[in-house]
């Protein structure tokens, strides 16, 4: 018996998206669903509570963020993440290998500004500069973002830290790579990657913590077919609870490439999108056979003002809405909406109060919780496609009017 | 029929403190009684159901931060500032006199700033720079500390921006002098503010708001006995709902001034002293005759690191609570003892994470708002003077440990 079930409920006729139940010690997840990112085991700006009352499910920390800080062994001491920050329901881990690749090698947040791949150093070329992560066989040597001190992660010490932290499911350690690096580096990266993943996969078992926390495994490739196809064929194959969709993909290619994944992977475990929370990429990776998705766009926009409406985004701060007394969203029913007006916010953002975050991201999270929570239903009715015409429609008309 | 309603229901033998309870149209306050300060219509870091569920009965917002900003106007058209922030409960404003003389002033943010009286330009000094507010008989110029430019109050003007903000009790517009101005200054401050204490009644009286907010009136004259009992006749005799202390004196002082007081003011109205909120000020106060205070210390200190404790105040970011897996306080009843260690605190400081912020105000809040309602069981009980020594031993012991 593993550390989570899944049992698939009903399918979007000829695609691969599906709705279902992901059962774990600390309840049951509603699948599709959005995963809330609390990096570093907190959600920013809300409560565990407020976190709950908006109707997230589930909880994913940062494995980089805290090895490094306050220590994976603490957070073990403390009895794990969801008791460290008194989150009770579901949680993930991360494997640490993006922000190791993007954080750790001091080049930018993101990994969309990773340029050619000459900007991490790659195998034999890894003496090249010493600012960047070191890949070898191995794993990763890569320095803090907070204090430029030398770590290094394996699939192992990845895994171990993973356990540490003892979120319900967790993530082999992969390598990350920028979705504008060529064929033959993606294919590299890949098979170190299934490498890796054959570790971790060998090291959890060896663990003996099979029963208490499930191990995803990770897709790579890049943007090219053949090599997704490859990758979806090996990890799926692998012994794996779930698989992860690594996000090393433009934009636009996000739908087909997890298509040719999905397509591949064994049909009964779940299957999460890595780092991906944009309205019309929810639709796609749902209709695509997406289950589980984390971002932290909702949140971050949040705190800069930025509001999701089903009429497309809205800048708080834009100065019509200073004497506005309605709330953001008239239909919508989360705290944000229920008990505050529109000129109440642009007050808190001017103000520069905490609350005004607060507030936004509540509003944020519940509105793509939520809108997640919705395609469930119509895919369980049958109307997912009428459904998704009618929000992409509505929301993408007015897309860039404020921003 | 006023628009509150006042009490007493037990006395500190031989001396001037009572318990009582004050009726608002917004509830009921047991006093003594911590207020909880929200300046700009937010309680910093802290939802209203936070700030309710930690114990606080009644939320201050100050007049001049909500007249700047969003400004009053906004806040009456959306209902008042309960309304606005969401916080049903008793609310209150301060009349701006304070902020005027010292953010408005643009030299410092604390009246303990103020230097000799050169430094606020005086009566017919008042042309002697353009920098500071500049006080006529009439009232007050002085510039936005957000923008530089020029505003003016008057007493009649703060009587009418509270209306338009709505709160329960609200101020009379008063000069906050510095505590180190000489004897003449204070005098002359003292009896301009008791010309001004009367226009504000008749121009409240006049609004036919008396049924819906009650006026409150300050009583100053500095640390000088002649002037303090003075004021408090004069004012204690003009037709007020309530009295404030003004916080013009210095810390050793503050019992004694307001123990010349409050023998003086009447009986039977409640008395705030304005802006004072450490324990050893509490208990003075209380014993002293005082039934409200407003104090930002708790949440200042919170958002720095600095947590009460009944031994003293801890600073959380000293490198020895970095592993510690026990709460703040161990017999601490509030959302933060209850759900989270020292570590967790210590990390979300260093980590900087907003929630960091939430968790250390509830605790400073639950910690103040608790011991005054403490304070007021031990009077009801008859064991005031048991309490307040054995608080104040194992309090003050160890007040500098970690500061």
């Amino acid at each position: 018996m593993g550390a989570i079930s899944f049992k698939i409920l009903e399918k979007i006729p000829g695609k691969l998206g599906r709705t279902g139940v992901l059962g774990t010690s600390h309840g049951e997840i509603k699948t599709p669903s959005f995963v809330v990112v609390g990096t570093k085991a907190s959600v920013k700006a809300l409560s565990p509570e407020q976190v709950s009352d908006l109707g997230a499910q589930v909880v994913l920390g940062n494995t980089y963020h805290l090895y490094l800080q306050p220590g994976d062994e603490l957070v073990r001491e403390a009895g794990g993440i969801g008791k460290f920050m008194n989150w009770s329901g579901p949680t993930m881990t991360d494997s640490g290998g993006f922000q190791v690749f993007s954080l750790g090698a001091a080049f930018g947040g993101s990994v969309n500004k990773f340029s050619q791949k000459g900007d991490v150093s790659q195998g034999s070329d890894s003496n090249k500069t010493t600012k960047l992560a070191k890949i070898d066989e191995d794993g990763v040597t890569f320095r803090s973002h907070i204090d430029g001190s030398e770590h290094r992660f394996t699939p192992e010490r990845s895994i171990e830290i993973q356990h540490n932290i003892g979120a319900d499911m967790i993530f082999a350690f992969d390598e990350c790579t920028s979705p504008e690096a060529d064929h033959d580096y993606q294919t590299e990266a890949m098979e170190r990657t299934h490498r890796w993943a054959q570790r971790c996969v060998d090291f959890h078992k060896k663990s003996g913590k099979r029963n208490t926390q499930a191990l995803f495994g990770i897709v790579q490739g890049g943007r090219f077919e053949d090599l997704r196809k490859r990758s979806a064929q090996v990890i799926g194959e692998m012994d794996f609870d779930g698989f992860g969709v690594g996000g090393s993909f433009e934009k636009e290619d996000i739908d087909t490439a997890v298509g040719w994944v999905n397509d591949l992977l064994p049909e009964s475990k779940p299957r999460h999108l890595l780092g991906i929370g944009e309205p019309s990429d929810i639709f796609g990776g749902i209709e695509n056979g997406i289950d589980l998705f984390d971002c932290v766009a909702p949140t971050r926009m949040a705190r800069n003002g930025t509001l999701y409406t089903k009429d497309g985004r809205m800048n708080i701060l834009n100065a019509r809405y200073t004497h506005d007394l309605s709330p953001v969203e008239n239909d919508c029913g989360c705290y944000t909406c229920l008990h505050y007006t529109r000129a109440y916010l642009a007050h808190l953002f001017r103000a520069k109060e905490m609350f005004a975050a607060t507030l936004a991201s509540i509003h944020n999270l519940a509105f793509i919780t939520g809108l997640v929570d919705t395609i469930r239903d119509h895919i369980n009715k049958g109307t997912f496609f009428e459904y998704k015409d009618m929000f992409l429609t509505r929301y993408y008309r007015k897309k860039s009017t404020s921003l």
